[in-house]
Formats: C-alpha cells, sequence, structure tokens
C-alpha cells in the first residue's frame, strides 16, 4: 500500500457518497458501486495515515455501542479498534447485564442506548430470518427517534454479520484481494472457488458464502459457489450474485464438485457452512422452544456432515489450482485437520502456507469497519480527511 | 431548549455551588435549591453545547467507576454518556471479576479502585437500609484516602440509584417538566399525581415514588402520592415532602384512590412499587440467608399485588386529569398492559400517544448525570464552561 | 515526593534503556539495573507531572488489551488507570465471550487481537508452568506477526502476575520502600522478612514471594525468605536471589522459623502461599482433568496449612523488628484475623496500624504499569517527557 494520501482522497472525491450519510451498511448489495469503492478508498486513506503517524481521531468524543449475541474475537477487537482509531469509545450493550429482557421492546431500547452514540454495531447471525430484520427494526427506531428530537443525532448502524450478509468480512476479504491483485481492476476474469468444507461442528453461519459471492460477483470475477447437495445457500442471495454477474460481466456458477471449483481457481475460499434449510428448521423450533428437536436436528446434521468428509482443502487440490498457486482465504478460526480437529476444512500445510497471507486478510477489517463509520458520520468526508493529512 | 449559551452560564453564575465541590450527589434533598438549580442550569448548558457541537471533554484523562449491583440499560448508557461527553473513560467494577466477594472491606476496595478515580458511579437498589449507608461509607473511605495522602484526588459520588432516592432520575424527570412547562417557575400550583400501579413483577424499588415526592414538592407543586393501603413508601421521605410543600408553598397529600389523584393532575406517575414493609422484611430475611422465605414473601406479595390490578393507567382515568391531557411520565421499562405483560401499568393506548415525551424524558438523563460530574469537580466551573463556549 | 520533575528526568537520561524499546515486561530478572531504575523513574516522574496536573496523555490513541485469567480488582484498576493516564484504551479480552476456545492457536489470537494494540496485559497464574510459558508464547507471536508485516506495530507485553513472577506487585513495592525510606541507595543494608503466614485458603500464587526475593536482593538488601518446611518456593528463583545478594552486597537467608525472620528486620512481608510441589501436582491433575484427584490434594493442602496457624503476624511478633517497628508490608487483600477470618496472616491491630502505608504501597501500582508501558513504547522517552513538562 504505497498511494500517496492525496491521490487516494482525490480519487475518493470523484465518487458519490451522499447516499452514505446518515445510512447503515447492512447487506453489500445495497451500496452503489460508489459506495462501495469509496468504502475502500477510506480504509486505504486510513490505513495510509496511521503507518504515517498521523492522527485519525476525527471525532471529538462519541460512543460507538456493539452488541453481539454471538461470540467473537476478531470482529469484536476490529469493532474495537476502529473506534479507537477514530476517537469513539466502545459501550458494549451486554443484554445479560441490561434490562433487556424485561420486556423493553426494541424501538425502546434502541432510543434509550443512543443519546450519546454515533455509531451501533450488531452481530446478530444466529437465526435465519432474524439478525438482519433486527438490524432493520434497531435503525428505523433511531431514525425516527432523530426525527422526533428524541435524539440530537441519528446514530448508523454497522452490521458486524447478520443472517445474510457479513459485510465488514467481505468488504476486508475483497480489500484484501485488491492490495495482493494489485488494484480492483485486476480481478476481472480472476476465478473465485467460494467452497463448502468439512468441519465436525455443527451450525456455522452461511453469511460468510452468501457475503462473498453476493460481493465479489460485483469486480467481474468469475464466481464459483460449491458445495455437497442439500448445502445451498438463500436463494436470494443467488439472485444477488447471477445479477452481479450479468452486470459486471463476470460468471457465477454452482457445482457440487470442490475438484471441479478449484480447477484453475486464483483465489479459495473453503469454509464450512450449516443448509440453509436446516437452519430454517432450526429457527423455527428455536421459536416453539423444542429443545430435544434441535438436539435432534444437530445430530441430524452431524451425521450428515459426516458424509463430506472428503471436502477438505487439500495439497492435492491446491495443485489444480492456477499455477498450483491459488490465494487461499478463510475467515479464521479455520478448522484444521490434525491441529484443531482430527478432520476439518483444510489441511496442515495448507494453511501454514498461507498463515501469514491470512493474517493480513484480517488485518483489513479494522480498517472497513472504521471507513463504513466515516461515511456515514461525515458529510464533508472529503474535506475533513484532506485536513487530516495535510495538517499533520 | 433555545436558550442562549452566555446566558444559561449567567444564571449560573450568581448560585452558590461552594458546597458542591469535592461533594457527593446521594439525596436530593441534601442538596440546598441553588445545588439543585445549578445542576439544572449545567445539564441544560451542556446540552446546549452538544446541540452547537462545542467539545464539552472538560477532563484531560480520568475514570468514572462504575458498580451496579442491579440491571441496567438506560442508567448504565446514560452513565456511559455523561462520561464520555466529559472526557471521562468509563470502568466498571464487576464484582463478579473482582476480589471483592474475598474478604477485602469497602474501605479498602473503594481506595484500590480510586487511584485514578475522578468518579464513582454506584446502583444499589435492591435491600432497604443497605444502598446508601454503603454509598455514604464508600464515601467516607475515599475522602479518608484523600486526607490520608493515600488519594491525589477525591472521587465523588454519584448515586445512581438507593433504596431511598433515585436522584439522576427525580433531577431527569424534573428537568423534563422544567422544558415541558417552559421553567421551573411555571411548576408551581401544578399538580402531580405519583401513584402506585400493578404490575405482575416484585419488587421493585421504592426509590422512584420516593425521589419524586421528596423533589417534586420543592418546585412549589402540588404532589399526590396515591397507593393501595399497605403500599406506604419511607416515611422519612413523607417527612421530607411534607417539609418541602411547607417551605415551598405547594402541597403533600396522600390517598389510596388512583383516581382521585388524577383527577384534575396536570402530570401523572404510575408506576409499581414493592411496600415498604415487605422489603424490609425482605431485607431481614436475605440476611438471615432464608431462601424459602424470600420465596414465600415473593408469592405473598404477588397475590397481594394482583388484588390491585385495577390500578392501571387507562384511557377513562386520563380522562379526569386537566384538560384530559396530564403529561403521562414513566422511568422506563413500563410494564405495558397487553404488550409486555397481560395486565400492567398502563394501557397501550395511553402509552403510545405519550412515546416521545417519554424518550424525551429519558434524554435528560445523560446531561442530568454529566452535571452531577461537573459540579463536584471543578471549583471554578462558570469560568471552565464560559472558556469552552467561547474559544469554540 | 517532592524531586523537580526536570531532576528526575535528568537522571533517566543517563540510564541505558534501549533494551527496553519494543520488549516485554515479564520477569525483573531479565532487566538490567539501568532498565529497572529507569522503570522506577519514570513511575515517578509520571506522578510528579499528575501532581502537577500536567497531562500524560503521551499516545494519541491506541488500545491496552487485558487479558485477566484469574479475577482481580486492583490491578485490573492500576491496568486501566495507567492506560487512562497515558491515553490508551482498555479492551478486555473475555476468553468466556471470545472463540479462543473454540480451535484458536495462541498465535492466531495474539495476532488477531493486535492491530490497534499498543500494549498486552495478561494475567496467567494460577497452573505452575503455564503463565509464563504463555506470555512468551504470545510475545514470540506479536513479534513474528510485526516482522511479516501483519501488525503494524509490535505491541509489547506486560505481565499482570504469572506463575514466577508478579513484577507490577514487587516494582510497586520497591518502590514504596524507596519513597519510605528516601532513595534507593538507603535500601542497602536493610533487612526484609518475605515470610509465609497462615491463611484459611488455598493454592494462593507462589509469584509474590518470588518476586519479592528476586528483586529486593538487588539493592543490596538482606532478605529473608520463611516458611514452614514443605512451602517451598521455585528452585530456579531462589537461585536468582542468591546470585543477585552476590552480586549486590546484600544477602539471602532461608528459615523455617517465622520468629527468626522477624527479628531486626527493617520491613516485614508476611503473606500465605501454596507449596510449590504441590502446586506442580495440581497442575498435573488440572492437565488430566482429574477434578477428584484437586478436591482431594485441596483438603490435603488445607489440612497441612492448618498446622502452622501459629504463622500469624501478630503483636509480639512486630515487637522483634527494628524498634518494634517494621514496615508491614502486604499486597492485598490480606486474610485478617478476627476480620476477614477467623485465624489468619496478621492480627487485626498490626493490619490497622499500618493502613495508610498499605494503601500507599499500592498507590504505586498504576504509575509502575504505566511506566513499564512507556519504556516499552517510546525510543526518545526522555525528549517526550521533557516535551509534556515544558510545554504544560
Amino acid at each position: 500500500m504505497s498511494k500517496d494520501v492525496n491521490a487516494l482522497i482525490k480519487e475518493l472525491a470523484v465518487l458519490n457518497t451522499k447516499g452514505m450519510y446518515l445510512n447503515d451498511f447492512l447487506l453489500t448489495w445495497d451500496k452503489s458501486d460508489d459506495e462501495i469503492r469509496a468504502t475502500f478508498k477510506v480504509a486505504q486513506i486510513l490505513r495510509e495515515l496511521r503507518e504515517k503517524n498521523i492522527s485519525t481521531k476525527l471525532f471529538d468524543s462519541g460512543l460507538a455501542i456493539s452488541l453481539f449475541r454471538d461470540n467473537s474475537t476478531r470482529t469484536r477487537f476490529s469493532y474495537a479498534s476502529a473506534a479507537n482509531m477514530l476517537g469513539l469509545e466502545v459501550q458494549d450493550l451486554d443484554e445479560g447485564k441490561s434490562q433487556v429482557a424485561h420486556g423493553e421492546t426494541v424501538r425502546e431500547t434502541a432510543n434509550m442506548i443512543s443519546f450519546m452514540a454515533d455509531i451501533i454495531g450488531i452481530r446478530d447471525d444466529m437465526y435465519i430470518g432474524k439478525g438482519n430484520t433486527y438490524m432493520k427494526e434497531v435503525a428505523k427506531s433511531v431514525q425516527e427517534g432523530f426525527k422526533d428530537g428524541v435524539l440530537e443525532q441519528r446514530p448508523t448502524l454497522v452490521s458486524l454479520q447478520c443472517d445474510i450478509d457479513h459485510p465488514t468480512q467481505s468488504m476486508a476479504d475483497a480489500l484484501h484481494l485488491i492490495e495482493h491483485f494489485g488494484g480492483v481492476e485486476n480481478l476481472k476474469g480472476k476465478k473465485i472457488a467460494m467452497s463448502w468444507a468439512y468441519s465436525p461442528s455443527y451450525g456455522k453461519p452461511l453469511s460468510v458464502p452468501q457475503g462473498i459471492i453476493g460481493l465479489m460477483t460485483r469486480f467481474g470475477m468469475d464466481v464459483t459457489l460449491a458445495h455437497p447437495e442439500g448445502y445451498e445457500v438463500m436463494g436470494d442471495v443467488e439472485q444477488v450474485a447471477m445479477k452481479n454477474a450479468e452486470a459486471f460481466g463476470g460468471s457465477f456458477t454452482k457445482t457440487n464438485s470442490m475438484a471441479e471449483a478449484f480447477e484453475g481457481a486464483d483465489i479459495v475460499y473453503p469454509k464450512s457452512w450449516a443448509p440453509f434449510a436446516a437452519m430454517e428448521k432450526r429457527t423455527e423450533l428455536y421459536g416453539n422452544g423444542d429443545d430435544a428437536g434441535i438436539k435432534a436436528l444437530e445430530k441430524e446434521l452431524l451425521a450428515q456432515n459426516a458424509k463430506f468428509k472428503d471436502w477438505e482443502c487439500t495439497e492435492d487440490l491446491m495443485s489444480k489450482t492456477a499455477g498450483g498457486k491459488a490465494l487461499y482465504m478463510h475467515c479464521l478460526p479455520a478448522d484444521i485437520t490434525g491441529v484443531s480437529c482430527e478432520e476439518g476444512e483444510v489441511a496442515a500445510t495448507v494453511f501454514d502456507r498461507y498463515r501469514v497471507p491470512l493474517y493480513k486478510e484480517a488485518s483489513f477489517k479494522p480498517y472497513i469497519i472504521a471507513a463504513m463509520m466515516l461515511t456515514s458520520k461525515f458529510a464533508q468526508l472529503v474535506n475533513i480527511l484532506l485536513h487530516a493529512a495535510t495538517t499533520a
């Protein structure tokens, strides 16, 4: 990343980002091309400024609220890092310590926590049909609170993973590719294999594969989604990928063969996920409080998984990729065969060889989150960044 | 709130706030009239500055410690917001993660956490005779630590609710009324009904009704406390209310009829609480470790509550208030009939109609807490606020 | 502490601290004499600056990550205070809320949390052979991450207590002695009794006695380690103490008599700890998941402890110290006879008489931690401190 900050800011200045101001970042396909590019640019600018030891504390004060309904290490720390870098303070809404369970509505809670909130980050990825819906309800609530004069500012939302998309992950992944291949224009025509892989665990969210096919198809890439029969992702997101492929001159292909997906691929992303249909059933069982049903489903799904232990990213499969040297990606943590489990998503030698690129892939997340925060809160972002860069 | 900041600061300047410096905010009736007014003024000044986008980070650094012995959403976030607005960082004393249980005395813990503490905020409202006593013990401990040269500064306490008073709530409520009616002078002669209301839950603290009758009687209001027989509040606080009524030219009346309280009221505050006598018994049972006794008491109290399901803030009751348009207040979350419970404190249509004012009521809490922080930590607060307002 | 800041900075300037830059603070005996002295000096400078109300926020932004694998009040707050004083924000890695348990390696986690981390503070004192090993693994991981370009900065580690040493405690204790006796040169020839004492609890870490004998022998003191037979500390640390004694012209003596240790002592540090051999056995049992074995061991150790109830710091024992007025020290919380337990480490009258010095002892910890942070992160620390002191 050796680009000049001023050059990057100039490139940002020509993009139309008006729609981002006071808006949320929930699904990448809700964003225009300019908005997606602007997010990358701002992330790159922030990284450049930080590398030059120029302060990026663009907020005087303010809270970045986080609500994690699922465990998290890297997203939690990425979010905290982004907030800290910009001058915001994280305040965690721990539902266990709050009165949320005792009869507060979403609307009420959203307003009550937002009097000084600039940003609300939410991870809610456990139940199909719930996470994104909840985020939209929070967004609507604070919008109304702002309109009604309850809130002096409209906090904007950043999805830290929902049931449909995982935008902070897919955008960081994309920026990793942009940096790796030397520019977004160089992604055109590259083949990426988003493949299911075996894991001895159960119920991993679908938001990563969905996020990847929904985003990477925007850059003219040849996106292949591979999974065993029965491990389909949401049809709606496949529709997004298909439309993108058409619009941006790439392709979106599905296959039930990992080998086929890897064949000639420039990038591979082998990762386990749960079948959409099963996740829907689980949501229903959960809604009915059917614990026995959930346990039975879990058992069934683990048995089903076990039929596909050969869906592992091995050296042999890697050798079939472009020049045998595809870039291996993962959102981490990975299930590594013989390391974190007996049989898993990836062979230890493959994982080890790509450890440094994998960690670099993750390193973009704080900057992507910070870019999502900034673009939604500053109408005059270009001026503010120029000022930061030049007065330092 | 369109008042000029400089005008507000001038009004603050004539008030005697010397007694607030390095002092705690535990009970509103421990504060002089000037001190109460000053707290409102500072809150209004902070809100004005924030609305004008003028930084209110008046601390260079420092910790605002919080200790919550009861669940909390809005007070927790209000406290965090106040701290953030002023440049303090919240550090939560989580007794579960600390060694407090393992033989540390109050005196020791108070000093050990206070080396860089500017403010200590405590919520301890669960047991009669405990919360306020504990806060005073903490205050005494840090006062001694400061005197002995252990602490370089004397952290000041803000009660975030005790067994007797809930000053951040009642002061925010009062500021809401001041803003709603256009000035504290307009509260004179207004009738406020602080009424018990039915809730299907058990053991709600008495600090809200007590805080309201102890504070609102200072503004020349006609304060009516209504509850079924057996739901008395602390006699000491009733004494405070009576003395206030006499001193400030309002009145303090008690009744066992919700309808009577609502008759002609300008403001209604229907809210459930537990009977004082029962809470005393519960504290005793808790002290004896009598779990069975506590469960029996709980059952008994719920049965007793159930006799008063007609204590609900209905449309019919609201129609009896002044012009049928009394301002409905609640500290939230409310038990809304048909929404958060089958039968509760308030009819859904009443609650819905007052949602925006209710949220606004809550919006004053961060500013009130920040004002309590500032008045106790800066001897030259007027100059500091003037400086902030004019150099921005 | 009336020394002039500029004088202190001049004294700091002549010390060789090059080895501290981008290095960790894990064991005091890994540090050179200049580095130990520099840590005291920086702590004193920070305290002076704070007392003069001069800002010590030397970081623009950045995270100070904390990982507590054991409960903590004072160290947690000392760490938060140090971070706040310097302009860093604490982000707690709560392993319960993270995915650490789900297959992440130390190397991966260390990198994933460190993208914006300046400091990582770890308490891991529960298992012999584990804590320090873990810290070194984290240090190696972030060093590699930095070298590989994954991390833009190399976060440095501060041990907040491991199985071997408790450097933030022993260094704060030493600074307390330096201040108390008016200079490090005055410690030469002073007798300090680090003595085991009875406690009705089980399994207290050995890091305090080990830290004390490993550090205090560097100042030419006569260090006596007293404990009942069977309560030996790590042999390696005794070796350190013996070598120090030889090198610095003091002495290191062992005895099985508390009275002998107290005889003529200028300083006494009576504190309970678990026998090293038993702690090793416990670590093994834990490794084997042998819960029954652990319970049996606990019972056995409590019975063994009970044989030594006369190892209590009584008035009678205190009267045998130099002039009957030895300085009593403790890391707190202490087991006080008749206060926090029936029979404990110290008589209530002794503890009470030394309460203020004990609290002052603790007050040095935030400054020591801050000094460890600063010396590892700023190559030009002298200039930066001079700048802070003179431009204020």
